[in-house]
């Protein structure tokens, strides 16, 4: 079952709107989600938005409310999310990073107090459309343990880097661990196996059955102990830029909201032409395309083609839905 | 055999200032190489030494170059390396990305042209013991397949993450792939198995054994495809912002020489008081301490800690060597 895109964004829209969203709020926040589902990450999109209208009646999440200025330093500033739509607050503080980074070359903004931003990669596109290099994570409540523990105690805090150009922007958005935990939930509903391990089962082996893992609550962070240091190191860092709550913090509320987050902005045609970058980008490109496959039918893809191709599919199509979710989205 | 760490720092002095190195120089060179070996990073301390002085009598490094300043567009810089000594480069550039905070509350360094700086948490502790957390990296010649492919097309692009905290900051150091090549010799050469799989071997199978994957030179990135796109990112980001070459163009050359670089400074305590930094990095630590670990003789370390133990140990017992190096290093 397929859902053309504009449908999508329409129905969001409509329930948004009847949920207390202004219409230009609405229609942003709207747009985000089916982007996500557009681009192939319905985990973030279509699956998810259940669940945030959720947290909206739950008045976790304030629909009318904006994040706002608390300090600044110059480049650096501290924004204060309010509890508003995570999407929305990080739509607002990527474009105030680049703001920043027109006037200092860089610019650093910390969002504290907000909630979760769905798909991380929405902003490395909006950056990198734009023509800015942007490098932004969020921690997350506790949903992995750290190496050597058994117990969650570390957040997958994804990681957004993103370059421009012209032809197609480079993105990677990539969770600490192996796979996401909304990536496992749609496994295990299809009753698919994962690729490669993604945590531990309830006898401490490494699995591939994403059901194990959720039930043990042990998923793998990547590389073992460095996808462990570094989720530490993003949740930090991203305390002491935002000042805002930490991983351990986030856990013990009732459920996640109030996280940190980080934007992180390049005006990186102040350093080289538009022109220049287009070539040095398009330049590493060219040269992972050279690589022998290591299958005849494999491929070397850079970070992001999959998501446009995924992109440029499903607008032609239709977007792949889980037929109850799409009619309990329709049914809103 | 072990080697005290003041004697090791007197010997790479007197060899280095019989390179060409000035006094100072040569001072805060050896003090680096020493360090490293002191907190057990051998592989780009005692062990990596000859190599350097090899690339200094080659004229690849040049002992008395500084970097100097390119372009300023404000909080971000541009320096050229001139192909100084990579170590003495990356102090000098994480100690200006700090002047720059001060400034501007987060500063950005970008540094073309460099050579290897062998230990990047090395700065990360220069930078968290002068109360700034920072992010940097460096990229590398080709040592890695790419995702998909069979060939060396991405850098290892060591990426440092360091917060302050009185007590003790904490420091994350990690390359793109499970285990760096340096550490895959040394395992090579001591006969080793590695923990985890590092790599796939000549038949394409994943494999711990060191000499099988360097023999095949197909090191594993972190989180397979993860650190793959992880590692293309932290390639394009340092070239955008330094100006410099790209992996795939350092893997032209002869060896590996001219690297990029980014040093991003953030003068926490422009956000919250010291105290409160402390309070906040230490918060996190006290919360992994109570992880239940997964065997009863495991513990939970936090990013630097195992680091710090074997630096006590090795300050007051010596510094563990092979033989054969320092005896060469004596000689030179």
């Amino acid at each position: 079952m397929r859902a053309p895109f504009e449908e999508m964004k329409r129905e969001f829209e409509r329930v948004l709107r009847n949920r207390g969203f202004s219409p230009e709020r609405a229609a942003r926040c709207a747009a985000i989600f089916a982007e996500n589902s557009l681009v192939g990450v319905a985990s973030h999109g279509l699956n998810r938005f259940p669940g945030f209208i959720e947290f909206v009646e739950r008045g976790l999440v304030k629909p009318e409310v904006e994040a706002e200025l608390v300090s600044s330093f110059g480049a650096w500033e501290q924004w204060d999310g309010n509890l508003g739509p995570g999407p929305l607050n990080a739509y607002q503080c990527t474009e105030q990073a680049m703001t920043l980074a027109r006037q200092h070359g860089v610019g650093c903004v910390g969002l504290r107090n907000t909630n979760h931003w769905m798909r991380g990669g929405y902003f490395g596109w909006q950056a990198a459309q734009a023509g800015f290099a942007l490098i932004a994570w969020t921690n997350t409540k506790p949903n992995a343990p750290a190496w050597g523990g058994l117990d969650p105690r570390i957040g997958n805090n994804p990681l957004v880097l993103a370059v421009p150009n012209d032809a197609a922007p480079v993105v990677l958005d990539m969770a600490m661990t192996q796979f996401s935990i909304g990536r496992m939930e749609t496994a295990r509903r299809s009753g698919a196996t994962l690729p490669v391990p993604g945590g531990y089962d309830a006898a401490g082996n490494l699995s591939q059955d994403p059901a194990a893992i959720l039930e043990a609550n042990r998923a793998l962070p990547i590389g073992y102990w460095k996808g462990s240091g570094l989720a530490v190191l993003l949740d930090l860092v991203a305390v002491l830029v935002s000042g805002g709550l930490a991983t351990h913090e986030i856990g013990q509320r009732e459920t996640e909201y109030g996280v940190a987050q980080v934007f992180i902005a390049f005006d990186v045609t102040q350093g080289s032409s538009a022109a220049l970058v287009n070539q040095a980008v398009e330049g590493v490109i060219a040269d992972l395309r050279t690589a022998t496959p290591v299958a005849p039918d494999d491929e070397v893809l850079y970070p992001g083609e999959r998501a446009l191709r995924t992109r440029h599919e499903n607008m032609a199509h239709g977007i792949p839905v889980e037929p109850a979710i799409w009619e309990r989205v329709l049914a809103m």
